[in-house]
Formats: C-alpha cells, structure tokens, sequence
C-alpha cells in the first residue's frame, strides 16, 4: 500500500483523530505483532465477526480455513469484508470514569477478499500464516498432503484501505481533576507464552525435547 | 437467556459441531473472563469490525462510547449487530500443519442494540461496563457529570440469539502421525497484568499508593 494516500473516508478515524493512522509501516507493524483477527462479513444483512489467524506477506494478509466453513464460502464468493486487529496494551486508569480508557494499538482493514486458486500460492500462503503463528514450525512439522490442501481454502486480502488507531501513554484528566486525591496511571497488560506442554502421547525421549522456537516464542504484542 | 432453545442456524456451529455450545452459563462465564468485544455493523453494505469494552449485566450486554462516534449512531439506529467476544488460550502443536490449531473460547451474539435513554439505566449501565474493566474502581474515581453523560451514548444488546465455541487439550492428529518423530503438545498463552504504574502528574504521596483492586487485578482470561 502506499504510505501517501489519503484515507477513505470509510477508514478514516473520525473520534479523537489524533489516534488515526494510515502509513503502511505502522499498519503492517501492527499486523506483525500477532496471529489473531476478527473478520467481519455480511450474510442475508446479518454482519458475522469471526475470530480466525491470519499471515500477512507484503502488502496481502491471507486466512484459510475449511472449504466446507460458512465464513470461507461467504467470503470467496466476493463479499466486502472488514479484518480488524487488535492488541490490547492496558488499562488507563483515570481520575475520573469519563476518561479512564484502554490503551491498544489496532487495524482495520475493508476491501473484498479473492479465493487464492493456484497450487504455488496457496501452499505459500500456508506457509506464510503457519509461520506468523508458529515461526519455525513449518519445516519439522509434516506438510499438507493433497486432500488436506482440497480441504482448505485460502483468501487474499489486499492491504489497501485500512487504518490504525492507537492510544499510548498516561491518562489525560480533566485539568480541575488533577487536584483530586485520586490515584491514577496505567495498568499494563501483555499475552505471555507459558511453558510447552507436552502431548501424552508423545514418546518420553521426544516429548522432554520441545523445539527452541516454542521454549523462546515471542507472544502477540511484544514481537 | 433460555438455557432449553434450540439455537437459531444463524448461530449454529457448522464446522466440528462437538465445540459449539448454546446455554446461557457456558456463554456468560465467556463473556465474564474480559471485557473486550469485537462489535460488527453494516453500513452501506460494508461491513466494519471495531473493538471496544463492554460489561454484562444478566441477559444484557452494554456497550458505550462518545454519543458523536460512527459505531455508536449507527447502532442505535437499531441495526443488526454482531458482538463477538474471544480468549486465546493457547497454540495446538500438532504434528501436521493441517491439524495445529488454537485452544480458545469464544462466545458471538447476533441482534439488535437499543439505546439506553433513561437515566438510571445510563447510569447502572456505565457502572455494569466500569466495574467489569476495572473491578473496584467506580466508587473511587470522579463519577460522571450531566455534561459527561450527554456526551456518552449507551446501547443495551439482548444475549438471546448468541453461541460459543470452544477448544481445549491437545492436538487430534492423523492415526499415522502419532508414529512421527516430531514434538506435539500444547503451547499455553496468557494475559497477565503489570504492576500499576503511576500518572507522572501525580503527587508522591498518592503516586506510592495504588489500589488494592489494581494490584490484585485479575487478567482477562483467568477470571
């Protein structure tokens, strides 16, 4: 996407502008700090948000899932779709309720979403969202074979119209409150990832040699 | 909600109908382990996903925001809503990439949001949204004034249409797999909170003295 068009106006940040966002970089260092989107889409005037994982490569973000699923065969068939990220950095604490908060940093992305049908890019696609989720998993892991791959779909969304909103920082008080005897600040939060958990029916020589890339995974949100 | 209905095929989960649960306790302890949502409206045939904070109160869910935002106007102009709510609880390490997946829990209900005009619905609805984010915090920070009020819109959403979904314990694989060499198992995630960091403007003596509620303060996820 280009980093000097202005934003629709669909996309456009209207309440407290100074959140809203639009460059590629810091659209797209957000979507790299997670696996995990919200897609919204349209059946018979009923919006659905769905929760699903995506990868993004470049300037497309991909998500699949089963052919059968309702959300993959709505979405193929070339509805307008929203995907909204969302990471959630803590809680503003303010002196008063009014203007306590959240602090995040989040994308929203419109546009339609294309089927991806050739062989070559579909298990790229794959590859790209296995390794947002996993990084390192996709070569020790065994591979789709060709009926798993016919039963899953894979959709390309171009990363054009979107924007960003992000809230960082302090609460901001009304001045008269600041004179309050009120505590007030952020109380952070963050995803962190525990230790690996073997399967039970793994082997004991193989289950007590979890990979590296699982002992040190960097969690969404402190990537 | 009825915990007897049979669920509506608009909320019905299709795809491995064994994680799709319909009473009303298995979706209110959901949607009691946090306070983000996913909201999802249609405007002009888009569909936008916004995340925002939320709090149940028994069969309703609040929602709230500045009476001037988009979301907000078109919602209580009473059209279809989506609210989707989802705790990640862990990745799935399966030994096929076409079985790693996610433990999750996730609840979705479809409907129609009404506005709350009387006042002391508003105002028992911003003390439902308050205390579900922060627990604790609404009798000792500065409540509401009439000027805050009017510039607060509230909207009440009925939890009668609404499923949820959920995932836990370790990966299925392929009956052949199990034979593989590669490590399978769990990788848990989770959000923990921060200690509370103090507003620079505030005095010493206030700065050192945080709530208890904001240092015992418990995760979204491990409620």
């Amino acid at each position: 996407m280009s980093t000097k068009t202005a934003p629709t106006d669909r996309v456009q940040v209207k309440r407290l502008p100074e959140r809203g966002h639009y460059d590629a970089g810091t659209i797209h260092a957000i979507l790299d700090q997670t696996f995990l989107c919200h897609v919204g889409f349209v059946v018979d005037g009923q919006p659905y948000v769905i929760p699903t994982g995506y990868g993004r490569d470049g300037d497309t973000l991909y998500i699949h899932g089963s052919a059968a699923s309702r959300m993959l065969r709505s979405l193929a068939g070339g509805v307008a779709v929203c995907v909204t990220v969302t990471l959630l950095d803590g809680l503003v604490v303010a002196r008063s309720l009014f203007h306590s908060s959240m602090n995040y940093r989040s994308a929203v992305i419109l546009g339609t979403a294309c089927e991806v049908k050739d062989g070559a890019e579909k298990i790229h696609a794959l590859r790209v969202i296995a390794e947002q989720i996993f990084p390192g998993r996709w070569d020790d892991a065994r591979q789709p074979n060709e009926q798993e791959m016919k039963a899953t779909s894979v959709l390309a969304l171009e990363i054009s119209e979107a924007s960003a909103k992000i809230r960082t920082g302090p609460p901001k008080d009304e001045k008269e409150d600041y004179e309050l005897p009120i505590w007030a600040g952020l109380l952070p939060l963050r995803v962190t990832a525990g230790s690996p958990e073997a399967d039970p029916a793994l082997p004991p020589a193989i289950a007590k040699e979890p990979p590296q890339y699982l002992k040190s995974y960097a969690a969404p949100g402190s990537r």
